[in-house]
């Protein structure tokens, strides 16, 4: 349903549209901050008027959590070092930098903040990492290696990163990621 | 700093005011739904003004959290069970069913929503949790059994009914809670 920022589809007015106004909110969050970012400035960077922006997206916090899911969607698969565990550690390690820094953590309470409940959009951020972490899975069953399932890497490894990273007084280390790795590394088994 | 509905502190017209708008807001909640919350309302209610509560709360947001935070202060040790892992198990089968309740998930939209960055509000819910959880891990030690760090039990088993009550497609089960708490519990030792 969107088109990512950085992978245009040529063609139609609407792809076009929404690229304009995701880069206006990742321009303007840049040089501006996100609490100045208003809808009608948005528009004015992007070259639409407001009602397009309201039309499509509701209001800005809907239109921030859009933006905040394109930015989340992974543009590669996690690297590949030639063995589960460290491939999980790597990926891990970089996903703990992003979600602890200033504009990750932006990401995750604009995906949050937009509509109550439980969306689609939140959904789909879960689903990007459970997609990664089962690419890795299966190259290491192709390895022949030990796996752990993709929904205990979830539970072990993502969730006390985001937790931490939402509500803890100290933010996650890396020493912690690696604790994280470990204990989901406990469980693991040839399939 | 802030006072529980519940629990009153006598006297001070400054805790009378607090109560009363804490008050409010719960019971304009329970019959109208937030969305249709404004300060405004929450003010005629309370029989405060408007300028009363932003001079104390700064905006609606913050009121919200504030209410929400006082919401998630527990009102009781755990449960004595008779055993640390039945302990556990109870208090997160309750925790897992309040956080995925709507008013739960509210109230973590509204502790997180308020301000940007890790606060002390969201750090609060965190120290409540910690807290029951030595509680319960102290009252393990007594009994001479082998337990779990707290470290472990907020990664392990806090932080997976979070992210899912937050993010995931399908929230998380009592068989989910239930493996939370056998994971965490191989990793108990008696100290």
């Amino acid at each position: 349903m969107n088109t990512r920022v950085a992978g245009l589809r040529p063609g139609g007015r609407s792809a076009r549209v929404q690229a304009a106004v995701h880069l206006a909110v990742h321009d303007l969050t840049e040089q501006h901050g996100r609490a100045a970012l208003t809808v009608p400035l948005i528009a004015a960077r992007a070259g639409v008027t407001p009602s397009t922006i309201y039309r499509r997206w509701g209001d800005l916090a809907d239109l921030l959590a859009d933006v905040a899911v394109e930015h989340m969607r992974p543009e590669t698969d996690p690297a590949d070092t030639g063995g589960f565990a460290s491939d999980l550690f790597t990926w891990a390690e970089q996903y703990f930098e992003e979600m602890t820094s200033e504009v990750g953590l932006g990401m995750l309470r604009d995906v949050l903040s937009a509509t109550p409940g439980v969306t689609p959009r939140t959904c789909q951020c879960s689903a990007f990492n459970a997609a990664q972490i089962a690419v890795m899975v299966d190259r290491g069953i192709a390895r022949g290696e030990a796996v752990p399932e993709v929904d205990a890497v979830m539970d072990g490894v993502v969730a006390p990163i985001v937790y931490r990273a939402l509500f803890a007084a100290v933010p996650p280390t890396r020493d912690d990621v690696r604790r994280f790795v470990d204990r989901v590394m406990a469980s693991a088994t040839t399939r």
